[in-house]
């Protein structure tokens, strides 16, 4: 059994702390939260509390919290840190991970080049075998692994485009913004077609991102250059087999991200996520070669699935399909047609 | 066993299927759905599917949802029609209702008069046993009543003061607004003043509502002149007795409806609901004998332990204690402190 600590318990922290809970082959160690609130209350009903300094004891304490002891200490008990932190905490983080001589994970909000590799279950398991220090890439990286990889592995792909609606917050946030503005990122490509490349090295692509004034999901609006004789059957009969994506029709009601978030409190899976990528069918068409798609992404939970494979990768116990399936079996992921 | 049929499977006829399937002295004798869309796919995997008309019939089996027959058919084979439908059809479905001889209830959208009785588990109980028509009142009434009721049992309010800020529409919707306004309601008092009324004959209340731009929860701010001796503790103190009252402070991160709904994704309920009434214990104050505090509704789930309630009442098989220990403990309900 693999201890995982979690270090940070925010929104990806916590949901790997409770992917993490129901595998067989691993356990969580310990978390690592850094304010006595809520979700910290709510936490020590499940798992061993940390904090990140031993100042921060007393503080927890008066709230009623009980502190097992500090990061240093979970470092200690666990074979891998899973670094839920701030963007950018991750990479100092780092330096501690290596003084303990302990595993870890960053997320997508870090830099490629701080770690051995970055990864996805569907394009790079197998390479990130063995490796000590891995960063499991962004939601909506992942999202574009997702659906592209599965075509890049099947034909030609001669170039991406594509252009990333990025909801605002999260929905537990009531401080961030735009609340009520479309928010365009200037830099061309957006920083995720770097990112992609970082998991299919050779992939040909563009992104471009905006911020706008919701919390639900991200939205994608994809065109891939394919070579001239596939059609969207081919593609749909590819992207049937990965059961991290979910084929919605926007006539049995899914008209927006509110339907599709709708239909994840249906499925009651742990705090109504959607791990799999939902395409729009009715979305998909190719035009003089270009297939055109749609896709929603749950930005809280996506990665989640990939973040436990990675531990799997990492440690080299299972091999690319067992993991991923029971890693599907375990969360409840079941992907195809809706 | 009482047979429990659901006519209209919207925000609250789901989650009273899903309420009444965890009980166990009722179950579910089948839903009514109007459209075969993803709302009916995910309820056939747990429900037998009626429709409204013969009409529907092939329009359902187009779509692959095998259906058991109309609305007409369930009547007839169950105890108890639940009737989610939109507001006002209620009314005119209570005669169908009357032609099968089989007992109903009505929610909030309908009107008092209709019904032989509105219903609140604290407040009218006993008041409703053996009746065959009954409304449970809607989340807003529900809610006032929660917090009210206590006090109201035990001292004299003279008068009460409600603003109800109620969010324009739920999350799954994507069409109704107020997208980005506010839409103050012109009538006062609103009718949530009346509609309290129903349920505790004789609070003297006045409300005002105002529509914002949100679809997490409403939120109440109520003033209520309370005799000159009670103070803030003696309040908390009846509150707490209440187990469907949940007290939270802000400082321990409950900044707003954001984080209150947030808590409850954490406690892993059915759809992340939360069917207690929140009420911000830093907000409660009393001064000049008047006593303020704000409270937030979760307007999908608040009145699900109700219309559970409500049905044994009719039947009169549980006294009112016993009934609600049952369903707060199945849908595992835990208010007091937080």
């Amino acid at each position: 059994m693999i201890g995982v600590g979690i270090n940070g318990y925010g929104t990806i922290g916590r949901r790997v702390a409770y992917g993490v809970s129901v595998q067989d082959d691993m356990y969580i160690s310990g978390i690592v939260k850094n304010t006595p609130d809520y979700v910290a209350k709510e936490a020590s009903r499940h798992f061993n509390i940390f904090v990140p300094s031993e100042e921060k004891i007393e503080e927890f304490k008066k709230s009623g919290i009980n502190v097992k002891g500090t990061v240093e200490d979970l470092c200690k008990n666990s074979d891998i840190m899973v670094d839920g932190t701030p963007e950018g905490m991750g990479e100092k983080n780092l330096s501690l991970y290596k003084k303990f001589n302990v595993r870890a994970i960053l997320e997508g909000g870090e830099k490629h080049s701080t770690v051995d590799g970055s990864f996805n279950a569907y394009s790079d398991f197998d390479q990130m075998k063995n490796k000590k220090y891995v960063r499991v890439v962004s939601c909506n990286t992942t999202a574009l692994a997702r659906s592209l990889f599965p075509i890049f592995d099947n034909y030609e792909i001669s170039s991406v485009n594509a252009t990333i609606l990025r909801r605002a917050t999260d929905p537990n946030d009531s401080k961030k913004g735009p609340i009520n503005a479309i928010e365009p990122t200037m830099q061309y490509p957006s920083h995720h077609a770097p990112d992609l490349k970082t998991i299919i090295p050779n992939i040909n692509i563009k992104t471009t991102a905006v911020k706008i004034p919701t919390t639900l999901m991200h939205v994608h609006i994809i065109d891939a250059e394919l070579p001239g004789n596939v059609n969207t059957e081919d593609i749909k009969k590819i992207w049937k087999k990965y059961n991290r994506l979910l084929l919605i029709n926007s006539n049995e009601g899914f008209k927006s991200t509110a339907q599709i978030m709708d239909m994840a409190k249906e499925r009651s899976r742990n705090r109504a996520d959607l791990y799999e990528i939902a395409i729009w069918k009715d979305s998909i068409n190719i035009n003089n070669g270009i297939l055109h798609y749609l896709q929603a992404v749950h930005q809280e939970s996506d990665v989640i699935p990939e973040n436990i494979d990675a531990i799997r990768s990492m440690f080299n116990i299972e091999d690319k399909e067992e993991s991923i399936r029971k890693t599907d079996d375990s969360l409840k992921i079941k992907g195809g047609e809706f």
